[in-house]
């Protein structure tokens, strides 16, 4: 079973997931399956995942069938997962926990070849509803305290499988970065009684120096102080803490919105890889003032190295305003 | 001029150290320097480096002539730069700095081909003394806060030079990540007056199953929650929060551990990228009693991806034991 361990010093938690059995370079040499031959997540190979846990699309009754628009699976090799008892117990001064978790494969569409770029807005949809979906499901599990919905694309951003995909995985702890965010939230807000993404929004539109496209509903900016070059974020123009809160209308907006932006970024560095990130509420906490739900989009240009890793600090060779005015006039 | 911003939210600091001129796609092609070819590094092409601020071994008394042992010279390419003010500013919400501080190369030995693991002990004497008498020399400048000193190995892990080389970035302040460390110190210290690493080091030799090695001195452990796998950490058996408080005869034990660490590391895991970064106590204090400094190792073995870019959690899928237990026997 994974283990959950927590650093005694700086309270980072690490999953450790084993792989018995493998040699030490084994570990080193990734297996690359983004590439050509067998692809398990296509349409008629539903029997090499595990059963799914929502589909849609489906006109049949047949489950795992191959007729489908999006499907969701437990992960094969899952880092966490679902059976078992949270069970806190420590070693010396050491602390650790079962890794009692949930992860998941959402299957985006069943063309192999589509992307969250040039895929239609339609799609785009029906990929947000899924995330929608699972999170309330998920939710139900008193376990679980946090979901993150996460997707690598290419084989550098870390994607294991070239079929368009996403991620999530419930824990049963709020993870630190999430937790220094939810902190750092309240305390703009104990000062000023205002969310600090919402006052980011208002800066940013009467700026426009970061702002690189919005719709009805939604804006996308390259943040002020982003670790990435051509990072950017989408977020709601209303106050809105969680993702789940989001009602058809509002699907259908960002979904447009997003679309759109990863078309920008697509033009502006064709095929790249990247990471992004859902940053939604803790599950245990209902409406909150002072949290704004977004997603966070990293494009994979710079490798993490000596210097971030001691420090936490990121060096951008991009500015975001430069960033967002290659990505505007896209 | 460089800038330092800082999130406003999560309160990280990034380095916008601009590359103007550059087309977008320029960001993603990386210049590759690390194989073959012209070395910028090597003897004879002193004239190619920045004048060096500290050199070791030259008999003759020509500035930059291409006899010596070990060279240091400010980084070509800064990601800070020394001249200039203080000058902290806001822009609406968000704080900026300009991006003063230093940052230096370790020119580690004249042999192209040499390497940490592969070196002389005395060689790696010289590596350390030269981190020493940086970090003492540029501790004179009240403008710095901290100065992290780190290494890049491979093109994996961030090296875009072959030749051996270290690196220090002097800072205006002290990092997040250090000074979240600090706090956990703090912390443990005040609950049990005792240092956290103290402990640690207690638990790891009566435990044994994290035990790398260790000489009269140092002791190599895999840390207990290691983010990545084959992690490991160098610490000095006696509490001391300064590197630079080592003496001859430390820096002698420290640098015969380190060796023998990296020789294990490079027979499990031949040539394999890494990091590593020296943790050090902040430049204005003196001997803290709950710090204590270090060098955490981290082999380039996976990707930091989605899930670890949302959540600050690590997923390793070799126990720390397992590794030791490699390590140990190599």
């Amino acid at each position: 079973m994974p283990e959950l361990r927590r650093d005694p010093i700086i309270g980072r938690w690490v999953i450790i997931a084993s792989e018995r059995g493998k040699r030490p370079y084994d570990f080193v040499k990734k297996k690359d399956e983004t590439k050509g031959g067998y692809c398990p997540l296509c349409p008629g190979h539903e029997n090499t995942t595990p059963p799914e846990v929502l589909v849609y699309g489906r006109p049949s009754h047949d489950p795992n069938g191959p007729e489908w628009q999006l499907r969701v699976v437990p992960n094969k090799f899952p880092a966490l997962i679902i059976e078992g008892e949270l069970d806190k117990r420590g070693e010396g001064i050491y602390d650790k926990m079962n890794g009692i978790g949930a992860h998941e494969v959402i299957i985006e569409t069943p063309r192999h070849y589509e992307t969250l770029s040039s895929m239609a807005v339609e799609q785009l949809v029906l990929v947000f509803r899924a995330y929608k979906d699972r999170l309330i499901d998920l939710a139900r599990d008193s376990r679980f305290k946090y979901i993150i919905v996460f997707k690598n694309f290419g084989k550098a951003a870390g994607a294991s499988l070239e079929h368009s995909h996403s991620q999530l995985i419930a824990l049963p702890i709020v993870p630190q970065i999430i937790q220094e965010e939810l902190n750092g939230c309240q305390r703009y807000f104990e000062y000023k009684e205002r969310c600090v993404f919402c006052d980011i929004i208002r800066q940013e539109r009467s700026q426009q120096t970061r702002l690189v496209d919005e719709n009805r509903d939604f804006i996308t900016i390259c943040p002020f102080a982003p670790r990435s070059p051509f990072e950017m974020w989408v977020l709601p123009k209303r106050h809105q803490s969680r993702f789940i809160s989001m009602d058809d209308a509002h699907l259908h907006q960002f979904a447009m919105l997003f679309s759109s932006t990863m078309k920008r970024l697509d033009r502006v560095l064709p095929n790249i890889p990247y990471n992004f990130m859902l940053h939604t509420a803790p599950l245990r906490d209902s409406h909150l003032e002072h949290y704004h739900w977004h997603i966070e989009i990293m494009p994979k240009v710079s490798t993490v190295a000596g210097f971030e890793w001691g420090t936490g600090f990121h060096i951008n060779t991009v500015p975001p305003e430069e960033a967002a005015t290659i990505l505007k006039s896209s």
